[in-house]
């Protein structure tokens, strides 16, 4: 065994990563090879208001830079909801968590920890990660799908999260899958997550009868073969294969990525998922494109934050 | 004035582009700031089969190089329609001219011209010209959609054809826009190529009671207050700004461009369009994005083939 004075400063570098999440904050200090040195939460509940979770990201980040020293800190990434203006620094529309928007908040966390921080939207941040270190380790292009209350899409082509001049790109979750279909918060009818999020299973389950439940009930009484729930899973993959053809045509990238934890349903929607997105889809049928699910959970967010530094 | 002799060689260099078109061929030298010094085309019918085709090729580039000088020339560039294989250099179902089909055609014209030759589909050269010499100059990200019996689509990323893992990105023709709408070739129902070319328009009129008419020819009508051919041209628009909000959600890109001879009737469309795609699209209502005709008309992929030499 090496004494840690003896071995070189950058074989110890690392990156802090945050994912500021709907409803709480994670924080990890990720070695250049992945490894997670250590990691820590916050505490404050988002509807405290905009300091407290300043002050928590800011104690987080701050902590494991004193864990692990600043010597060998590569940089400091963070993945917030909405959509971020990046030459600003400032996150617009935040669904969730309102208290940060349109606030210097890229700024403000930099002059606090002294220290240059990068921030990136939530669901690109998650499919950087599957990118760096997940199902997507070694492809440099790919698109990854996010499924929860919405649904997010982060694309990397190159290498590199594809941003648009706004950063406003990969919004997939409010392409149109079904030009009159359910309405959207966005002014849209028809979004793909309004047929193929979490919610959108909740919201099918009850137009079937089905009552208020739970997607994971949904997904229970599914595997119990009731028909009903049957058919809100072929529903929702058919909605799925619709946007998935429709990437496939446009990027011709080599994998495509399912996260969150709707796919746990996998196998009730995947099959009519790639039937719909074969049919639709040219490139799909003959060639050996990838549609996997992700691999890295909900902690896809996390890595890919921390990778921030280290994306080219 | 300068005499030739004393401006230096770089100030004349230029490119052959050779575009191959589905009914003609035509070629010319291009100079770094995009002056066509010379053009030709070729006189085979492509019916006539793979080596006239061939021949015609090499004549038109060889007599270009010929009259410009080998010594400026920075490369030769292709652009041929149907699905490239870029490795490999060979153009795979090109419905058009299928004489050239499966076989290593940029590695032929390679060989006779002895000098490399690089190949595009024509669809994305034409984004390319557009891109360097069109309504797209200065602009490194920008998606074209060219109307005419399909639909082609070209994707310029970071000032590059984003080809995708197998060339065959922006497939954009074959996006489903109505999911049981008009069956498509490729397998597919409701492909917006199907909805919303200059073919979908004489189909729609066809469907209308209208007789066997030409895309032109329902243009004159509407023109002329027809309400059936006016109802052509808003269900066009409406499939169009579907696949348009579609493309502004995906890539956030600050121009989007619509080509063919189909853009006569801009005003006829366009406002339904447009509407449409608001309606679908965020980013489109709240970004100065820009949706705009195209400018080089049919010369685009002419100066997109030369371009390609010097693509980054």
């Amino acid at each position: 065994m090496l004494s840690s004075s003896l071995i070189p400063a950058n074989s110890t570098s690392y990156a802090i990563g945050l994912d500021l999440g709907g409803t709480n904050l994670r924080a990890a200090a990720i070695d250049r090879s992945g490894t997670i040195l250590g990691r820590t939460a916050g505490r404050t509940h988002f509807s405290e208001g905009r300091e407290p979770i300043l002050a928590d990201m800011v104690d987080a980040i701050a902590g494991l830079r004193e864990r692990f020293g600043v010597g060998n800190l590569a940089g400091i990434g963070i993945g917030v909801p909405g959509f971020i203006s990046l030459r600003e620094g400032i996150v617009r529309n935040s669904n969730n968590i309102t208290a940060i928007e349109n606030f210097p908040i890229r700024d403000e966390l930099s002059r606090r920890l002294n220290a240059p921080v990068i921030l990136e939207n939530d669901a690109n941040a998650a499919a950087l990660g599957e990118h760096w270190m997940g199902t997507g380790r070694g492809i440099n292009d790919l698109v990854m799908l996010t499924l929860g209350t919405g649904i997010g899409g982060g694309i990397i082509s190159d290498g590199r999260v594809l941003h648009g001049v706004n950063g406003m790109a990969a919004e997939l979750g409010h392409i149109t899958v079904v030009p009159n279909g359910n309405p959207c918060g966005c002014g849209n009818l028809g979004c793909v997550e309004k047929h193929a999020s979490a919610t959108a299973i909740t919201g099918m389950a009850r137009m079937l009868g089905l009552g208020d439940l739970k997607s994971s009930e949904v997904y229970e009484l599914a595997m119990d073969g009731n028909e009903r729930a049957l058919r809100v899973f072929q529903s929702m993959g058919e909605s799925l294969g619709i946007l998935l053809a429709m990437l496939v045509n446009t990027f011709n990238f080599p994998l495509y990525l399912i996260a969150g934890g709707v796919i746990a349903g996998w196998d009730l929607f995947a099959p009519a998922m790639m039937a719909e997105a074969k049919r639709r889809s040219f490139t799909l049928r003959t060639t050996d494109t990838r549609v996997e699910r992700a691999g890295l959970g909900n902690e896809a967010g996390l890595f890919g934050a921390a990778y921030l530094p280290w994306c080219k």
